[in-house]
């Protein structure tokens, strides 16, 4: 994934003679906290921000006179790979990063509520879809055989009693972030997978075992 | 994990009678594009913002006429399972939000960036990390077995010919972020997992086999 997949196109251009008042006008509008100021290239030359704006008493200045430079400005290119985005919004808690490309036009604006949004999405895959990927790759195991294998694993790590059945209703409305967040890890949420494919494969085999005696 | 961890107790304190003026100094300089305002018992009042600022003239009246109103504030509570965070986050756009207590006083904020950085700390952890609880999971595989099965599946999803010792090197540096961006989603990943489980188990049984013979 890169950080062109992650951005918005359609943004709010503020051009260097604008007036500080007419900018702020602008940002309001559009409800912008921060936002960038270009030329007539679509180039960055600075980025103005309503925390700047609002304790500026002479509004009829050009907005030039108050932004930030360029070279102060947290950047991104187009091609980068989106997990830069997440380094950058999380190193310099910044709302939003323009978006260059090759020929360093600005083409986007990556926002932090849209970079919450990927990664929060990404932790909102039901732990059902979860389940049913391992069904596919343990071979001749049915859906009931996992579940009382989960029901088993369950028993094992926290002593409670539980059905298959009432596995599968618990698992049915739950994400993997809630998931994650309830077993203590991502590592932990893994272990317990591995564990139930394990137990769910043991079953099986000691089963046939016993057909065959 | 609840609200309250994720929540900073340090925060800017506005006073309903405190001036716009006033009030836009101290958020310019402690860098905050929005804050709560309350009352003596610290209890939440309202909420202002530095775009609703920086279009007032106006700044000796007091920051109460022009603050949103408690109603229109998006609220989370102390006990409020952390994914509540996110979802308003996301869903409402806000760069913070102010967390109560049962007693409906304000004990902190959940900032947007504390929350990317929360999240993307899950994606952090090294894909090592987890193939080391899967090889503590499969009791009997040794390290370098479970490279190879690693290997194996390699070649057998993407056609690629690489030996356990060169995927041990690739997955040293790679963090579980990374691995589901480059496979493809977090199913996809876990299923790779599972598969690589599968054939190391398969290996083991079939030398075991062979050695019975």
């Amino acid at each position: 994934m890169k950080v062109k997949s992650l951005m918005d196109t359609k943004f709010l251009k503020i051009y260097p003679e604008y007036s500080i008042e007419y900018t702020a006008e602008l940002m309001n509008k559009t409800k912008r906290f921060s936002t960038p100021v270009i030329n007539k290239d679509e180039k960055l030359i600075g980025w103005i921000n309503s925390i700047d704006i609002m304790v500026i008493s002479d509004k009829s200045k050009p907005v030039s006179s108050i932004m930030s430079p360029v070279e102060d400005v947290i950047l991104l290119n187009e091609e980068d790979p989106a997990s830069d985005a997440v380094k950058k919004i999380v190193e310099y808690k910044v709302v939003s990063m323009p978006v260059l490309d090759s020929e360093k036009r600005i083409v986007g604006l990556v926002r932090n509520c849209d970079i919450t949004k990927t990664l929060s999405k990404m932790y909102d895959i039901p732990v059902y879809n979860i389940f049913k990927s391992l069904m596919g790759e343990l071979k001749g195991i049915s859906w009931d055989e996992l579940m009382e294998s989960a029901a088993i694993v369950t028993k094992q790590t926290t002593g409670e009693e539980i059905t298959g059945k009432e596995y599968e209703v618990r698992i049915k409305n739950s994400t993997f972030g809630q998931a994650i967040w309830s077993c203590g890890g991502l590592e932990k949420f893994f272990t317990g997978l591995i564990k139930i494919g394990e137990v769910a494969i043991a079953r099986k085999v000691s089963c046939k075992n016993v057909i065959k005696k």
